[in-house]
């Protein structure tokens, strides 16, 4: 049996990602990417965040921590940035892999302590700690499916942004 | 000259927060929260979190990195949420404070190389610094806004969990 190697499994276009990996081993130099995002204050506890020319999306508070909830907060929009980083790294490295998805669905769970934020102790004001459930139909065995988790999970960009500690500097300008 | 103190001041709801922090001094356990997203992958280097029930935002790659740019990134996201999580932050300790704000813009901007998320390397695949400058308009003097910036810094939960080790369980389930 023979297998027909296609740039749609997945609907991935990995043609480009192999065409990247080749660029970064002749210039390592383009690895070395910047990104960025301007937020705009719009009042209260609101405000949107500019992403190149996307739409910006309405970021706000619950009543209880004294918003007017128009929008995930974000501490939540940080673990939607992790589901959705660890879904193109399920996507890209499966597509490698020859692996096909059927259905991928990722539960992100964090628990925050607010005493800090609040004021109330000094110390430690983000998650304690951050739980992840991933729910991936596929066909493939489960050896192949645990290599491809191994793998997603060694190089997520956003998940190894959580899990150690990267220098934040804030200047008031 | 006498000053009154709104709870309108920057259209912050500070009664909301004051009643919080009263809340959690009577009951500990009421600052432990937990914060959720689902996370469903829409085929190629796309998906999309849901976040209690607000409108879900498109997540992409751009055309480089493999994807089809239709939403930003997820390493992009983790900046907007920091500089939002920043926004509320002057927002709250300048109500506080008693200190107006006129306007509130923050950059944020983070440095990542790619070769551990290409597979090129072992090692961090997440960003390597992130530098945010803040433009905060008020008409406060600088030493009042040094220590309003000195507060937010200390209590920023998207802050702390970036500059911090998270631990970060991820489960094939």
């Amino acid at each position: 049996m023979s297998e027909t190697v296609t740039t749609t499994l997945n609907d991935v276009d990995i043609g480009s990602v192999v065409s990247l990996v080749e660029k970064v081993q002749q210039e390592p130099d383009v690895a070395a990417t910047k990104w960025n995002a301007e937020v705009k204050w719009k009042g209260g506890f609101r405000s949107e965040a500019q992403i190149r020319d996307f739409v910006t999306a309405r970021s706000d508070e619950p009543d209880q921590l004294g918003g007017t909830n128009t929008g995930p907060n974000p501490v939540e929009q940080v673990l939607g940035a992790l589901g959705n980083c660890l879904a193109v790294g399920y996507a890209a490295n499966a597509t490698v892999a020859g692996i096909t998805i059927s259905d991928l669905t990722i539960n992100v769970e964090g628990d925050l302590d607010l005493h800090t934020f609040l004021g109330l102790t000094e110390g430690h004001a983000g998650f304690g700690n951050i739980s992840v459930k991933v729910k991936l139909d596929s066909d493939a065995s489960p050896e192949a499916l645990q290599a491809l988790h191994d793998k997603v999970i060694s190089t997520s960009p956003v998940g190894h942004t959580l899990n150690r500690a990267v220098p934040v500097d804030i200047q008031l300008t």
